[in-house]
């Protein structure tokens, strides 16, 4: 069987999408066999390599148990690499948003659905943002690395983060090559926990490296440069008295993203997203 | 400037293959410019990710300063993705030739240009054969990882080997998990070398790992599956007392390859080719 792709990334997180407008492309797949699709898509050798698959459906085609209450046309139906369903994807729904504009299917705001709820996102030029809405501070933690360990801020952005300040993300310094997993507190991270390093660049903008739940280290993670966003306005004393949107850029290895603190306690994820190539695959 | 390409792989050494039938599409880029289009196209995150770029050009329509003396119609004009010119690639040349047949350039025999000579394919079914010449028996070295040392057969198949066989390549065990380089003689290989650890599965059959040189590890190298082959053969005593062609299985970590040494000491290397997608980039 043949069908359409495109390539695309957000800051190289990268994807493959797969329009599948009215469901009839990949809609007759048992779960295993769309796991099997997904594995093959995104094998970085034997396939065409992703972190993950964003189907692009009409929520109304979409035909899963899962199908969210929305009245929004388009369902981001997304899978991580190893083929399992995911709820959200940050820099994600940047690339599916552009894809929906390259397409002609929507304009330079859209809503869709996720498994995490609509999303709304609005574009200026090439560079979208997405509200990934309110953060959670939960106190303070700890991780560790080798011999070296670190205070982290805990927050939840829908999953779960600990941003630790650091001196330097320097490989050969403390924080390491991250080949391994920073131990974290299991008491307070029952279900594993994404794990962010920062410094401080310039005031409000800082830069940061990532160790992904299940991923190990990664370009980029939309929800962790969040994270690391409000931990570094919490330390900053702008947690409790914004009163004005509050705007930090955030460097990682990837590229460059803003993120917004507003005063409404919503959090704003800007960056680019750009698709690279489209054609046909048989995987 | 939109163009085509093909993505495929032989035992997940994979390529990007750029037609360009008559020089038309890449022909005009100063070398410092296809440099930088084959490492945006073999960027695994930002571009479509591949080992190297296959650009299949007729030989007659290359206007570099290398052009073969050939007569073949077709050239190989390979690169690494990291932009540089390479002579050869055994895996590359396997997919190239399924690429002229799956196009209709060539049929089930195939004779093309590459910088290191030209190369005869044969296909029977989705297994191609190619003569990679003859082996190089240079005598005896050694190679270190970490604390252990193993002595090792030096061969030279066009490109400098280290074969040494080893009681195991779990990653856990004293190959380790090939991160560095092994450390090996300088005196013997100035400009570096590929370094494959084998070990015997059967009779005739081999497994084995590879730290390429510029690369790192890779889940699979022609012409180091080549060198393993005739270690291991010359260990048999099969180097100087082969009355009729002789015949390993080699598995790599990307799937199987088997390697012929003939009575006449040509070495072929026979396995798979792939083609997985096709489509257009802007890249």
């Amino acid at each position: 069987m043949t069908y359409t792709y495109v390539k695309g990334h957000g800051t190289e997180n990268d994807f493959v999408l797969l329009p599948d407008l009215d469901g009839s492309v990949h809609g007759a797949l048992s779960d295993a066999e769309m796991a099997d699709r997904v594995r093959a898509l995104c094998d970085r050798r034997a396939g065409l390599g992703a972190d993950g698959i964003l189907r692009v459906i009409r929520t109304a085609a979409y035909s899963g148990s899962d199908r969210p209450a929305s009245e929004a046309e388009w369902f981001m139906d997304y899978r991580n690499a190893d083929g399992t369903v995911a709820e959200m994807c940050g820099n994600g729904t940047r690339v599916f948003a552009e894809y929906l504009r390259a397409a002609g299917l929507a304009g330079d705001e859209v809503t869709f659905a996720t498994r995490a709820g609509d999303k709304t996102l609005r574009a200026s030029g090439d560079v979208w943002t997405a509200d990934l809405g309110s953060p959670k501070l939960l106190g303070s933690t700890q991780v560790t690395v080798a011999h070296h360990f670190w205070p982290a801020c805990n927050v939840d952005m829908g999953n779960p983060h600990a941003a630790a300040e650091v001196e330097s993300l320097d490989p050969h310094g403390p924080v390491g090559d991250l080949y391994d997993s920073p131990i974290f507190d299991e008491a307070v991270y029952p279900h594993g926990v994404n794990v962010e390093f920062f410094v401080r660049v310039a005031e409000r903008h800082v830069a940061m490296r990532v160790f992904e739940r299940g991923a190990g280290e990664t370009r980029s993670c939309g929800t962790g440069a969040c994270a690391v966003m409000v931990a570094a306005a919490e330390a900053d004393g702008l947690a409790v008295a914004r009163d004005a949107d509050v705007t930090y850029r955030v460097d990682v290895p990837g590229g460059t993203l803003h993120v917004t603190w507003t005063t409404d306690d919503r959090v704003l994820l800007a960056g680019p997203a750009v698709l690279v190539a489209e054609g046909t695959t048989t995987l």
